[in-house]
């Protein structure tokens, strides 16, 4: 029997504060229980949405109790549902839960996928190293299945941020997330990034942006979180197109860049647009020579070359697309422990998405991609596939499923 | 033979700026000399790629030497430009030219497409009451063939804005340009805006916001003109589902909102997404009840019923999405006399993407839905249809055209 390796491009792990709070500087702890005291208030202030209230009992039901967030730092158990997923390694990000569900398990200081929005460049860092510090540490644990993603505030000290991704690779870290947004910062078309992506051209350190950092333009008022949810793929695409405009892949052929938890299909729309504009289409023709005074090719082939979409629980349109968007750029996640993910159902949701799709290009997506991109040991990983990786007939066929969603 | 009634629901108009400076009131004339020195200085600033002077070049030669810019405020040529493009009639907003081809004609006080950032709001509003009274003096020399859009800047003074809005609907004019981008302001999902939906709803005024102000965070760069290119669509866009998701249509059922020159493409995917979440989604449902709280229908209805996309200058993919979007919430434009639109080649651009769509679908969006939309009085213009609109042979057959791009 054939067993798919299967690899998550989208998990999310971290401890509870008072386990974050060892790993911080001893100066940063008390601003630490100051921020965590501001979040719990937060935290009230959502309460009373009838239908959201349910939402997180079903959850909290689901999750036997504990919001997910035990496998977020329990290495035994986290390696135990991935198991029951048939998931054979992931990609770990920050933020477990913030407030998602009711829970606070994020990142010091909202230095995860907020990018730090709001709080001082300083104690950002901080809480960054925090978090990486506790990371290495859970990655040494099963280091086979999981590699880390080290968070690297990039906004602000260009030079500590340079020190942070050395650092990070030193521990064993493969990958860094930077601010999905640069809010009053230079955009990533500034050259002062440059030492950015050199350095992780050099170390061979995989650039990641995740969605999750919204807009910050309009205020409380009618529609605000359905006008957010619509608008939030955006800003999580922003990045792509700055750094494929400025040149970043022209200068560093050798950087990878993945987009995180923001889909796929938006990328086919999206990269025949940009390539129109650089072969000259009449709409753009007064902009004369904007679209290829940084750029060698057209911006497709910096997509097919340096750039992957983790599209964490893709949708039909997701994988319909993959044809135009590159069916090896596409990686597949399931969001763990986030309950907008496949868990518990992972293994439905992957049948549901690839039954109808060729063996060799589900397997390219399921994880043979990430397996490439990563530098996992495919070869050490392959006796926990062959226990736990969907089979063909699983995933194409009409094998019964333990769990269904009801 | 049967001719189409063509109407361009994307045309520009204008005077020079010693003509606009006779429409301001006195106190704003030695202000407003000043912000044309600026412009000249930009425009100085503009010069020196050399593929943008080619184009510059090839468009006077295609436009007699004049950029187009006679058609923007001379009453006799602007008609006989649209009578050899075809076109009956057509919805006019401000800026025949800002810069684009070396050139300014644009609305005082960058009132006008930009919205009016950067300068002092109460400048901006004797810039738009200046060309608004050109505007109505331009439409009262061909009323049968002119929809006129009153620029209206409605983020600072209300009130203001509200008197603006009543006088544009006595001197005649059909619709309101409001700024594309809030920029500093609140979004329009505020209440503060409910006055501007109640009043242009009250009195028949069509809404429009109109591409062209794009995005202020970041800052000269490399890339930065392909950036925003690739950008623009969506500022352009956002407008829509932030009046959506606040419930504006909801309240006011009768309002009319149009998207103008921002292609309608992108709506595909966007109503989609929008009724998904409505209809409650797996990603969204941590999310609870925002997506219902303000609306009693889908998106997409209100799209049919309040929205249309006047999409001037039509791609292929336009058309082909129409199903998507809905046929009779599309409006052809030519965007006359901007470079980027069809002169001198509507006729054969209308059959490029018109050759093979049913001719009752062509009538609708060339120009049926604007003339209902705007309420032309089409039994008055059917001589001038008869003269001058291409016919069902001209669209969808081999007649020979005689201007073809070269």
């Amino acid at each position: 029997m054939s067993h798919y390796l299967v690899v998550s491009a989208d998990g999310h792990a971290g401890p509870p504060a008072d386990q974050y709070r060892e790993y911080l500087d001893p100066g940063y702890r008390e601003a630490f229980d100051e921020h965590q005291t501001q979040l719990r208030e937060m935290l009230e202030l959502m309460r009373g949405d009838k239908s959201r209230e349910d939402f997180v009992e079903k959850w909290e039901h689901l999750t036997g109790g504990d919001g997910g967030l035990l496998a977020a730092y329990d290495s035994d158990h986290r390696d135990k549902v991935l198991d029951d997923q048939g998931v054979a390694a992931e990609v770990l990000f920050p933020d477990a839960d913030v407030l998602g569900t009711g829970r606070i398990a994020a990142s010091p200081f909202g230095s995860g996928l907020g990018g730090g929005a709001g709080v001082e460049p300083d104690k950002v860092m901080a809480g960054a190293r925090a978090h990486n510090r506790w990371l290495a540490d859970f990655v040494s644990q099963s280091p086979l299945r999981r590699i880390g993603v080290a968070v690297v505030p990039i906004l602000h000290d260009i030079d500590a941020a340079i020190n942070e991704i050395r650092t990070a690779r030193e521990v064993g870290l493969k990958g860094v997330l930077i601010p999905t947004r640069w809010f009053d910062a230079p955009a990533y078309h500034d050259d002062r990034y440059e030492p950015v992506w050199a350095t992780c051209e050099e170390l061979g350190m995989v650039v990641h942006t995740h969605s999750g950092s919204g807009p910050a333009d309009y205020g409380l008022g009618r529609g605000m979180m359905a006008i957010y949810a619509t608008e939030a793929w955006w800003w999580a695409a922003r990045p792509f197109w700055v750094l494929v405009w400025s040149g970043v892949f022209e200068r560093h052929r050798n950087l990878q860049y993945v987009i995180a938890e923001n889909g796929a299909w938006w990328m086919a729309d999206t990269i025949f647009k940009m390539d129109e504009k650089y072969l000259g289409s009449h709409n753009t023709e007064k902009m004369g020579n904007a679209f290829r005074e940084d750029l060698s090719m057209k911006p497709s082939e910096y997509l097919d070359r340096n750039c992957f979409l983790a599209a964490s629980t893709p949708g039909v349109e997701d994988i319909e697309r993959r044809h135009l968007i590159g069916t090896d750029n596409i990686l597949w996640g399931n969001d763990l422990p986030h309950p907008e993910g496949t868990f518990p159902y992972t293994r439905y949701w992957i049948r549901e998405r690839f039954r109808e799709v060729p063996a060799d290009e589900t397997r390219r997506i399921l994880g043979a991609t990430a397996a490439g991109l990563y530098g996992l040991d495919v070869a050490r990983l392959q006796p926990i596939v062959d226990g736990i990786g969907p089979t063909a007939e699983e995933v194409h066929g009409d094998v019964p499923l333990e769990k269904v969603p009801a």
